[in-house]
């Protein structure tokens, strides 16, 4: 069941991240920024949200969004993830559905979504063109030489 | 005389962001929560620098620029602005130019300017193109719509 992110849902989220093996230490550590401003001043004051799905006591993904600064209408879909041993139930396409609903119902036009073109955002990029996102700039080299950036964008 | 920007400048760089009519409610907001966190932490922590054109105790034109996050070697030009009295005597070029040395000797690879497609970014548009910026991304109706996003990127 897909629901607001509870603060005793951090470690379990962190688990789950470091677990994924998608992210980098700094992309972790920024997770962990945002994870932090939530919990310290709520989802309006703080402009992120986080969903999870929640078999019992136990979280199996979750997805984390935020209204994009300085625009009227977009939202950053800033992560999402799902344990290893839940993968292929669909769980990641109902988090990102779950977040679009909630970002449409806070006034969003569109969501995008930045992301490495490297074989560690492999698993995400699919998931992003399988629930309609398309890949909209690009820019070389920007992770690192050899690393770009990727920017998937969902219009509603 | 190009320098860095010292505390007592806040006020003078409100005031030239302010008249140059550029800049919206939120960026003018957003430039200030910036410099508050420059005074606050320093350049280093903040991750922020500023540098001012300066003529005797008048601030003529400030840049403003970070290093960006995840990234290994991206800087974001934040800002740059001249007093109105004060255009096409190329100190916006000499600025950008200012900012582009401080940001290659802390690493970077590139330097990166959001800015909108519509007549309010005119200037800075065509300031960047000038001074060798690119448009290498452009993200449709971002600001709101009819008002595009356009990312200029300049490499080292």
């Amino acid at each position: 069941m897909i629901l607001d992110a509870e603060e005793t849902d951090g470690p379990l989220i962190e688990t789950i991240v470091t677990g994924a093996g998608a992210f980098s230490e700094e992309e972790v550590d920024a997770l962990g920024a945002v994870w932090a401003e939530f919990l310290d001043l709520g989802a309006e004051d703080s402009g992120y949200d986080f969903l999870v799905e929640r078999d019992g006591g136990v979280v199996l993904g979750f997805v984390c969004y935020g209204s994009r600064e300085l625009t009227d209408g977009v939202f950053d879909l800033l992560s999402v993830a799902v344990d290893a041993a839940a993968l292929r139930q669909g769980i990641g396409r109902r988090l990102l559905r779950a977040g679009e609903g909630e970002a449409q119902d806070a006034g969003a036009r569109m969501v995008m979504a930045e992301t490495s073109g490297t074989a560690r955002h492999l698993g995400v990029r699919g998931l992003l063109q399988s629930a309609g996102y398309e890949v909209e700039a690009t820019i070389k080299d920007f992770y690192c030489v050899g690393d770009d950036l990727h920017v998937f964008v969902k219009r509603f």
